[in-house]
């Protein structure tokens, strides 16, 4: 099967162009079969492209004369749509030109202008933004919305947890993924009025859903592997995922400094490198790297400004991923064929 | 200098008895002027006391026929303050029986009854659950609210950030904490419009508030060791705190499974076992153990309910430097001297 191009915003991340191209091109040692469509300034990328042959060959150059800053209102970047590295990449999977994007840039102007020139799905009222984190299971979970709403409605949890659903059928291959909405609690009168609507919807809606929902699940417990996707609004979830990524590097930092404290444990950390290294490839968010914005027309995917080479290959790869199993339209076909009637019940009930 | 004794629920928690009694034990093993009113079933304090004569000397009990459970509803609580070992832990701090109360019970329930026995202070709308966490540098930053309060508004902000600044002063031994406010990112513009607002009013008044507020901190900066005083909802708290627990206990069983992965690990574990013991201590929340609802005319600590004896100890000895230091008048004074026209302005910028 061939796979349609990846636009890659070569210019957004804190490191620029140099990243996104190692990436780009370990992805394409990993995959022969993955093409590109690089957006940027052409002579940086050029010279990039220099060391990696094998992605020269599988890559077209789209010029861009301007950059997205990173500290940039999404209001602003917008007006510079047509000339800007990550408009354009946007741009070329609304004109077909690809089939997805890839940006490490600013998150808040990648939304504003994805939804603008992709527009929502039918159906879907906001975009959520959505990530794989590790569990202790055999599958990552979905969790959503990470940032991009910072307040959302009964409706939106809804919705969300139905494009979740669809992202963790892919993940996981379960036909009805569980599905939680994150809370302080587990007992139906914990949370906010809009969760607890959400979650009346959900319980009476999951069986039409496909999806096996047993309501609140509490941030301690959403790692255990005993959930596929947790649903929640952009502000709880960018907390909780940022408060998980922050905890991992502050346990590998204390395991760093304790092994360092001793000679003793200097050997010790030498004979368990196999054990260390296991854990490190688990706590190094760029192996976890890759946000997708789910709800719109056509694949967005998410790369972390920090992120190096190996965490834009991972980005690259989740990218692949979705457009192989066609995501777009599954949660389009979801929506119609299950959540149709469903979703102007719940549209009522919110009004 | 005699601490006033402190009234231990000995009925909470999932263990129960025993538990509280061991973990009482321990503490006035450790410091021998803690003295206690130990409140519950005085048969069962009685047989769990059989194995501890150093607390024996030390406690005195006060029957109580009744348990608040678990899952009960804090308005359903409240009916019995006057037969349950959690409303008569707390009533010995309104008569002054006692100085403070730890309970391991119902959180709710805990913090319904407190309020309604202690009342909160003169200018505090709203008490709020407050606990310290581990960071990178020398001292644990202190996080409220967790959980007391799903929402708030900018004047309740502003309230904590003072609370949780007196608190800070005790343990860090800082003139002026570094207080945030938890954000979803750090430019201005992020965020709720009560954050936003909060945020200027703080910014505002950090120096008669004798704090250094420098905005917004997100999820994973809070433990780098750069913040005293982590201010939030106790949605997002509540959220924050069990994702760094829930984390913390993944990396912990991944350790563990990678160091059972092969001969060579397990070697290398029991050689490094110095190292990992060290972060074991770090990982385990009973070595955090004990959350103050602070705000109330009175000392009420909060054990977690799983917490073992060593937990329960250290909720009492967070109890007992809480007592030492006065954080109870140190916080109405702060609010008179420092806060008391401030809040009368927030008020009036919130309405």
């Amino acid at each position: 099967m061939t796979l349609p191009r990846i636009a890659v915003d070569a210019m957004g991340g804190d490191e620029g162009v140099r990243v996104m191209i190692e990436g780009a091109a370990l992805a394409r040692r990993r995959h022969d079969r993955f093409k590109f469509l690089l957006v940027g300034d052409e002579e940086r990328i050029k010279t990039a492209l220099e060391n990696h042959p094998n992605l020269r060959g599988a890559s077209e150059i789209l010029h861009a004369t301007d950059v997205v800053s990173g500290d940039e209102k999404p209001t602003q970047a917008l007006r510079r749509a047509k000339t800007t590295s990550m408009g354009l990449a946007i741009n070329a999977v609304k004109t077909g030109a690809a089939g997805a994007a890839v940006s490490a840039g600013n998150t808040g102007a990648l939304m504003a202008m994805s939804k603008l020139a992709l527009r929502t799905m039918p159906g879907i009222d906001r975009p959520a933004l959505s990530a794989l984190l590790p569990t202790l299971g055999e599958n990552d979970m979905v969790m959503l919305d990470l940032g991009a709403n910072t307040e959302c409605d009964a409706r939106n949890l809804v919705q969300f947890a139905i494009m979740g659903a669809a992202y963790s059928r892919i993940v996981t291959g379960r036909d009805e993924p569980r599905v939680r909405l994150l809370n302080i609690g587990t007992e139906e009168t914990k949370g906010t009025d809009e969760l607890q609507m959400a979650a009346a919807q959900l319980k009476a809606a999951a069986k039409d859903l496909a999806m096996s929902f047993d309501g609140f699940v509490e941030a301690d417990k959403i790692n255990r592997g005993e959930v596929d996707v947790v649903v929640t609004d952009g502000f709880s979830g960018n907390i909780a995922l940022k408060a998980v990524e922050g905890t991992a590097r502050f346990v590998a930092d204390l395991l760093r400094r304790s092994f360092a404290s001793s000679l003793r444990s200097k050997f010790g950390f030498l004979v368990s490198r196999p054990a260390t290294e296991l854990l490190k490839h688990h706590l190094d968010p760029n192996n976890h790297n890759g946000a997708v914005f789910l709800g719109l027309n056509g694949v967005v995917v998410k790369s972390h400004g920090s992120a190096n080479a190996v965490g834009v290959a991972n980005a690259v790869a989740v990218t692949a991923r979705l457009l192989e199993h066609n995501i777009t339209e599954r949660i389009v076909a979801d929506l119609e064929r299950l959540g149709g009637s469903h979703l102007r019940r719940t549209a009522k009930a919110a009004e």
